[in-house]
């Protein structure tokens, strides 16, 4: 790697100047001091904080230059990269390898021309080059969808610099606003219109937002958002878009002076598509382990191509920055010819709102069940750190196990703290090909103001190894209505006070403490029964206790409570 | 594990009833209704925090009570347990399986009526009785080191709930304080007194505290407790406790109305060499891979025993709540026929120090050396999330890798907030196998606030990918001197600003944006180089420009000027 004696440099063209596209750049740089690489990029700005967009908007981050985290100056005089901004890659010839480049401004500037009648300034001003390559990195990202709406044109969307400049720009002397959707990026404006002052609705035409959590995960994110003021509509679309408000389907008209569609996005493969590339299934760019496309100097990467899901094997559309940054710095080490491949992807992803922590990693319970695959669900509620320490959070975590391989199948996490580390050391465990029993013996860095002795990661492996070895049986929140249709009954065994607080419906209440005693006062011993106390803890103690003094069908209800309860506002 | 017909119960005792013991006792419990389950604590607390002692003493911790997480009555109300405090196990006779048992305060009122004279009361007392065992197991932790420095005896401990109060008491009125041992407890200790307001000097043997850390890791936490006031005297030991001071070695007479012996721990091993079970090198108990000691019917866990160490597989001794908890809990399954086994031990772990995190896992660079293990260094000085988004914490990372096999040998952190995320990711990447180049493709969840799209860790794995590839090369902050000895010349990337704020000696400094134009001024190309900026990355791109270039000979400083310095300022 340190050949002193170039050869004949390589010409590079990377198509795409933010997270995949510039990480491909810069590291292409370090691997080859020799060769030219020249960076398209459409918008005004490159190598820009995309996830610090929203941020902006409310005023999070206050100032707009840190956004810029690079220009092209800047990346010029550190890395020798020519990098075009405003100019845009309008087509691909694969067969003579060039691209052809359109310069927006000088278009613009020529247009300006032509619309003042001066025809000969226009037909001299050459706006269009072709540019040679070597290897052409596509990194084009993507677009968000804009659906077929009355009057989408006036909805703002939030890709760039370009778009949170017009949206700063848009809440001046506005009151209300409608965001229209209710994704990562739609619940992050929502909450940051909020904090410029607005009266923010949220619709979602699903029955929730964040649709990477399972429905009695996402609970306590819709009771956030409604206590913070946000007006959340959930299951209606919007039929009408008009002048200073929005229509939704159940005929309720919204006052919008600003309308965001953050309804998700869709890969940008216009380019790739016209230049005979070939798409996947999804319609993102196709490229194999290489990130090479079906053109052998044409390379992809980023929100716009297809990636190999990590559980199914199959293709996915995984638009994150972490993996398109992963991805640009791979595809620089293909090109320079080192040992170098792609890796399926979990999509481990996390978004903070109002306060909470929302991360997930693999799939969850709505996706293994549309794809039929068996898994068992594991809910908990641990805290955040010891308990004992001030300051420890409660929060919500959910564990997928393959019953027959042990293998992690996904996880969910929610709450005010310590969420982001649980999440990130099961995507680890589960990158390590660690079993779900193997996060019971995790060592974890444990002192009381960062965790627990019994850390959450732990408890959720221990769980699992009950349930695998048939120490522990468990019901899932929606069961339990089938089973005591089916004749079980419900035994809650927390205190008489957290009982008169509300419980399952029939439940008779045994506390855990007396229940010893109490055996008289529990249906059966043939009775099938379902053991619920406040989060799992106590119920899985009587659940022991009962099936060893006689009791044969006893199922502790996973997550107690708690997990019911979010379960059932969920549902409602 | 459903029997419901009970054979003859069996009976299990348990010494000590913090951690490790009261995790294998209520883990018994659940996993065996019949048995007759007796825990015998010395102290007059079980379940107490241990972590959480330091604390309560600085107030951090306000209410007592919440050190204390059950009581013999709660514990036997949901466990059906007799626990038995200030009763002592004071022998074993392994051939009967029976413990002989001592009542401490039947035994205090015993002596004291002796000492009244009512020598009737005294010989009628019977504290000492039997109890037969089918299984018994040893938690009796690790007592606190006391050096035979003269004067000890004024010296306080903090061990347990009674030590924790003694501590409290003689704050009261108290202005001057000393600690002995600049270890985790010692250093907590130190804060804590210093929030009571105390004048703190704590006094270290050794040149620096917190020994998992190597020397230039620990350097901000040297500076943060000299910052907060504590009175640090490293290199340095205690000669002679008076009755209201302490003579250290160099001569200096230091104030102590309290004076803290934080020393370290050594295993409580008395009761079980007494009996003759076989203790190991290091002088714990020695347990097989199912936590038997040399007898078949007594098992032991936690502090006081040897541990498989993960790295070498030899045994050590690993003093950790969290190791003594899992242990607790797998001995329980042992001992209840199921499948288990003990894991080695990574020793993985946190202190808090003045709002800094300090994290470890692994062995150190110190242990490798000493070992003579081949190993390679890497440090970084990442930021804790996007710096774009507010409240970034930079922080200082280390990882050590096996130069042939690429298996991470250990890790270290140090920074105000996200350090416990990184460790444990660290910590769960070698529980399962990972190589350090595959934490350069860990999906992490990432949004500004949280994290970064390229990661701490991923960062870590580049860095050790490129030096496993001889993309990179490096040199360690202690290897400068002897290579500019040997001709080696250093060239500083930073800005002329940066430079004129602290450099190695004899830098020359040429900008790493101006590196291109300015050749001429680099020495060489055949001068071996080393390459330094503020923490490394800059560097890398010079390193790499000119290895292309045609310099041959070309290292970058690891961890840059940052490391450099603290390994200077560790050394002085």
């Amino acid at each position: 790697m340190s050949t002193s004696a170039p050869q004949t440099p390589k010409h590079y063209v990377i198509v795409g100047g933010v997270a995949g596209g510039m990480s491909a750049a810069t590291r292409l740089r370090r691997l080859d001091e020799h060769a030219t690489i020249t960076v398209l990029e459409r918008s005004g700005h490159v190598s820009f904080a995309n996830c610090g967009l929203p941020y902006h908007v409310g005023g999070v981050i206050e100032k707009r230059s840190a956004l810029l985290l690079q220009t092209p100056a800047s990346l010029g005089a550190r890395f020798n990269l020519d990098v075009r901004v405003r100019t845009e890659a309008v087509a691909i010839d694969t067969a003579r390898q060039v691209v052809r480049v359109r310069d927006l401004a000088a278009q613009a500037a020529a247009e300006a021309a032509h619309a003042d009648g001066d025809d000969a300034v226009y037909e001299e001003t050459a706006y269009e080059t072709e540019l040679p390559y070597d290897a052409l990195v596509l990194s084009p990202g993507a677009r968000p969808v804009r659906p077929p709406i009355p009057g989408i044109e006036r909805a703002l969307t939030l890709r760039d610099i370009e778009d949170t400049d017009a949206l700063v720009a848009a809440t001046a002397g506005a009151r209300t606003a409608v965001v229209v959707g209710g994704g990562f990026i739609g619940v992050e404006v929502a909450e940051n219109l909020l904090h410029r002052g607005l009266t923010v609705t949220l619709v979602e035409a699903t029955p929730q937002v964040l649709a990477p959590l399972d429905p009695e995960m996402v609970a306590p994110v819709h009771a956030a958002m409604r206590k913070a003021g946000i007006d959340l509509r959930l299951g209606v679309s919007v039929t009408d878009i008009g002048a200073d408000d929005v229509t939704l389907a159940d005929g309720i008209r919204v006052p919008a002076d600003v309308v965001v569609a953050a309804i998700g996005v869709r890969p940008d493969a216009s380019l790739a598509s016209a230049a005979g590339l070939a798409l996947g299934p999804g319609g993102g760019i196709a490229v194999d382990g290489q990130f090479r496309t079906s053109d052998p100097h044409v390379y992809a990467v980023g929100d716009a191509v297809e990636k190999v899901d990590a559980l199914s094997g199959g293709s996915g559309l995984v638009p994150l920055a972490n993996t398109a940054n992963l991805q640009g710095r791979r595809v620089a080490d293909v090109i320079a010819g080192m040992p170098s491949a792609d890796r399926p992807v979990l999509g481990t992803a996390i978004v903070g709102v109002l306060g909470l922590q929302v991360a997930a990693t693999g799939w969850n319970e709505k996706r293994l069940r549309a794809a039929g695959r068996a898994y068992r669900a594991i809910h908990t509620h641990p805290a955040s750190h010891a308990t004992y320490y001030p300051g420890a959070d409660g929060m919500a975590l959910k564990l997928l196990v393959d019953p027959e391989t042990d293998a992690i199948l996904g996880a969910q996490g929610v709450g005010r703290s310590g969420v982001d580390k649980r999440i990130d050391v099961i995507a680890t465990a589960m990158a390590g090909g660690l079993p779900a029993s193997a996060l019971a013996e995790l060592e974890l860095a444990y002192a009381p103001q960062f965790g627990s002795a019994k850390d959450a990661v732990n408890m959720l492996g221990w769980v699992a190894e009950n349930l695998r070895l048939g120490i522990a049986r468990s019901v899932q929140w929606h069961e339990v209505a089938a089973a005591v249709e089916a004749g079980a009954r419900v035994l809650d065994v927390r205190t008489p006070r957290e009982f008169s607080r509300g419980s399952l419906p029939g439940a008779i209440n045994v506390p855990v403490d007396s229940l010893r005693e109490r055996l008289a006062d529990v249906p059966g011993p043939e009775v099938p029964l379902i053991v619920t106390c406040a989060v799992g803890v106590r119920g899985h103690v009587a659940s022991r206790m009962l099936r060893q003094l006689g009791w044969d069908d006893v199922r502790n209800l996973d997550g107690g409570y708690t997990t019911w309860r979010a379960g059932m506002d969920a549902s409602s």
